[in-house]
Formats: C-alpha cells, structure tokens, sequence
C-alpha cells in the first residue's frame, strides 16, 4: 500500500477513489543527500511529507552555526509553518539528510484539498494537534532537562534514530559541539 | 455576541442554531485568582477556553521552583495535550493568574462534537495549526535568544501582556529568578 495512504487510514477512511483523488493534490520530488528543499529567504510555499529519507530543518544562529531544530523520517511532516500559513519568507533550511523521496503540497492546494475533503480537514486537524503535542514537549525538555539528559532520553526513546542520524547532525539538534558529543559517547562505552 | 462564537466564526459559518448546538458540549467555570483547575498526578480531561482571565501551566523542577511554559489569556485554549488526548496523569498544573471564566470541553465531548460538526474538525484544525506554528517559534527562540533577549522580544510584541502578568511569573516563565528581571527594568529605566 501507499505509505500515504497507509499513514491517512490511521485517521480516515480511504477507498480508492478518494486516494486518487488526494494524492492528486501533492506533487512527488527525490532529494540528492544535503539537498535543500527549502532555503533562508525563499517563501515558504509548501508542506513536506516524507514517503522515504529523512529530513531536518535548521537555521543559521548569529555565530555561523547551523542548529536544528528539527528532524522528519518517514511519515512525518515538515514546514517552517507560520511562514507557509502566510506565504512569508523563512529563517530556515529543510535539507534531506539521506537520499529521499518526498510528497509535497502548496498551502493554496491543502486548502483546497481540506475544503473539497472534510476526511482531510480531520486527518491534518490529528496532524497538528499531534505535532503540537510534542512541541510542547519539548519545550518542556528545553527547560528541565540538561543538553545532556536530553541526549540519553533520546538515546532511551528512540535508539533507532540516534542510530541513523549522522552524530554531528545529533550534536546540532542538541546545541553541542561534535566533539563535545563524542566524549559523552565515549563516557558511556567506558 | 458571545466571545467563543466570535472566535468559532473567525475560522467557520456558525449561525444561532449550531452555536446553540456547539454551547451544549461545553461546561463554564469561575475560578478564583490562584485557584487550580488540574494539578500535578491527576488525569488530564479537559481543554480549556479562556473566555475572561488569565491562566497559566506550570511544572514544578526538580529545584522545587515552578516553571511556567505557557499563559493563556482571552480566546486561547491550553491544557496538557499528551495527557488530554491519552487521558493520561498530568505533570503539570493549570492555575488562573486572574480570576477567570472558562469554558471547558471533556476529551470525549470534543471527540463528539467533531464527529457531528465538521465545522468543528476545521476550527480545531486551525487552532492546533496555529499553536504548533506559535510553539515552533518559541522552540527557535528558545535555541537563539537569550532570557534576556527573550524578554525585549516579548515587550516589544506583546507590551500589553508584560504589563498585565505579574512580575514573579514573567520571571517564571523566562526562567529567571525574580531579582534577576528587576535588575534587567531597572537598566531599562536607567
């Protein structure tokens, strides 16, 4: 099945036609590994779903370095979205950290789609108030957890995504340096 | 007109009969200044609409100081989301800052209402799109501003709620000690 559709039927009813007629909606793009779908000044025009890979989104902070603050695998969606809402330029890169294939849609057509498709209005209605959730989160980790505590409930809760994100892309999710990284990694071997 | 019809026709068509409609799944409560409408260990049932008032969510550290995450003034909805949409115990609490009237919706109720109203999967839809947008920016903030440069940043845009929180909780909710903001007025001043 379509992992589109797969992730849909957790929330919705979906019969064939209705899929055809979704999907017609979105628009498919393969990202080369470091490849920007997104980048600083550009408008944000649209909302990213990725079906394989695995994004992050970062913005450069006044000393030149990239912090991410963001990362989406399979399944998730991504945007800068205050700027998408209102077709404002970004402060933020949305860059694929592995070769990925990615389905898009343009705030005109998800709007469209969610006025022609009440299912949807629900389906994206679970989607941010699911996104929205964790954010609060981790706003909430931001303040009572060291930078690294946070470390290790990420290594705790999701192993399997400490394992396949490049380190140095973990260190900038966690505002350390890489080497800074290392020597808690290797604390924990010893 | 009544403030939560005001915000419901905001973001869809409400006429008196769906609104009456809509009103009935909701509850009304006055709490007093400093009174708490979920505490630390309960379970989360409710999502709370500020109809007059202030509220605020806090959680108690590990030092034993509460940390504020989050204020909610007129038209604004807050409750522990996680907790809410699992029915799971709350680390938090919600406290009124004023003494407010609020409009409060059971999980199960609002689980209902969307089913029956479609127009109400659309307005929820636009809320949580909405607070996850706002709780984006406050995650980047978090990572590139100081608590400092946090706080110029909320009088510059919001001037009319530095005024309106006490003191103790602006310097709860940036993280300072409340010695620490007075000094920071007081070189404003100077």
């Amino acid at each position: 099945m379509h992992p589109f559709r797969k992730h849909l039927e957790k929330f919705i009813k979906v019969d064939d036609k209705l899929f055809d007629e979704i999907i017609s909606y979105f628009k498919i793009e393969v990202v080369k590994k470091k490849e920007n779908l997104l980048e600083e000044g550009q408008l944000c025009r649209h909302h990213y779903f990725v079906l394989e890979g695995l994004l992050r989104k970062f913005y450069i902070n006044e000393k030149g370095t990239e912090q991410t603050t963001e990362f989406a695998i399979e399944t998730w969606w991504i945007t800068d979205n205050i700027a998408y809402e209102h077709k404002l330029p970004t402060e933020f890169y949305i860059q694929a950290v592995e070769k990925s294939r990615i389905l898009y849609i343009s705030q005109d057509n998800q709007e469209k789609l969610m006025k022609a498709f009440p299912e949807m209005e629900r389906y994206f209605r679970f989607v941010y108030q699911r996104a929205y959730a964790a954010a609060q989160m981790r706003i909430k980790y931001l303040f009572s957890l060291s930078k690294e505590e946070f470390y290790f409930e990420l290594l705790r809760k999701h192993p399997e995504f400490v394992q396949r994100v490049p380190q140095y892309l973990i260190a900038s999710f966690l505002g350390f340096t890489p080497e800074y990284l290392s020597e808690i990694r290797r604390r924990i071997v010893s």
